[in-house]
């Protein structure tokens, strides 16, 4: 069985990916609007990590839409979760695609998909979405983390991730500059997948 | 990584099981309160796939709580659900166990521990709680057994399994006669697994 991994090269989709790895055929897709070049940190990541990995580029639109919302919510949760769904959206257009899978955790806020959302998707596109981190703590996921993954940590403005958050980052600093993007974005530690663990 | 694996000998605790198995050192550990010997029907099992399994004994306070919970209720949910609380409890107690596991799917009601009991189990014993099913959807479930195990199904009547219901089933059968029984448990369809696939 064949699984597309929604990836950002962070510990969690990285995760996910290796998790599901005895089971399925992985492949890593990373969503990139081409803002900034996150699709290229994402492949070397996935080459590094052993997988397979293909870009997805959903129309601008979808990140217009985002920045819009982000203005005028003042903070990124609901922007980010639009721009998840659109991809995941896109991604299963793709009739080949039957398993899709993300790095959602047990105590996730962003992105999430909310069960309406799964339910409509997997009815409308006849896939399975799957969360293999979502019955997962933070202190199950740490310690999974440690045994197969050599990460970096930094905070969110200096590592650069092929995460939603990055390009929508990118739009407000283009258009309102940096100081636009501290206030609507939280600071917060990221962290980036070097390799595997050689244990 | 050691995990305690709570099994019934079911299809759900049995694939959890095997999607951590790669990842961490699995023991099978099924409850029993030795009004039906479900321990041995779980040992069968758990031997059949190759997992090492232990028994555990909660007070029969335990089921005698549940059997006036559903008596009181007129439906079973919340005395099994009780079960399993404090069946985990008591596995926890031990404290060699760091991390327990439940076959919970992403659709399921019954039986599963609601996120305040689990933060709590998690805080007060130090263990990490893990369900391995619970991002996976029902369709997603039914492909990754028939990929990995052989099941053999029937009506809950007739399939004698280690889950928490068989005892309470037969605490009601001993005190009121069968049609008590079928008055207040819904009949469904149970699964027995019988072995690993051969693929």
């Amino acid at each position: 069985m064949h699984v597309s991994v929604m990836f950002s090269g962070g510990k969690d989709s990285s995760l996910s990916a290796i998790l599901l790895e005895p089971f399925f055929d992985v492949e890593l897709v990373t969503c990139s609007f081409f803002l900034v070049s996150v699709e290229e940190v994402a492949a070397r990541t996935a080459e590094k990590l052993g997988f397979s990995h293909r870009v997805i580029r959903p129309d601008i639109s979808v990140l217009e839409k985002a920045y819009e919302m982000v203005m005028q919510d003042g903070f990124p949760k609901n922007a980010i979760n639009l721009i998840h769904k659109s991809a995941i959206e896109y991604l299963v257009s793709d009739e080949r695609v039957a398993y899709v899978a993300d790095g959602t955790r047990r105590d996730d806020r962003v992105p999430v998909l909310e069960m309406p959302d799964i339910r409509s998707i997997e009815d409308r596109h006849r896939v399975q979405y799957m969360c293999p981190l979502r019955g997962f703590g933070r202190a199950a996921v740490n310690e999974l983390v440690k045994q197969h993954l050599v990460i970096e940590e930094g905070l969110s403005e200096d590592v650069i991730k092929a995460d939603y958050e990055t390009e929508l980052r990118e739009m407000i600093t283009q258009r309102h500059g940096p100081l636009k993007v501290k206030e609507l974005f939280p600071v917060h530690v990221q962290s980036q997948v070097i390799s595997r663990s050689k244990a």
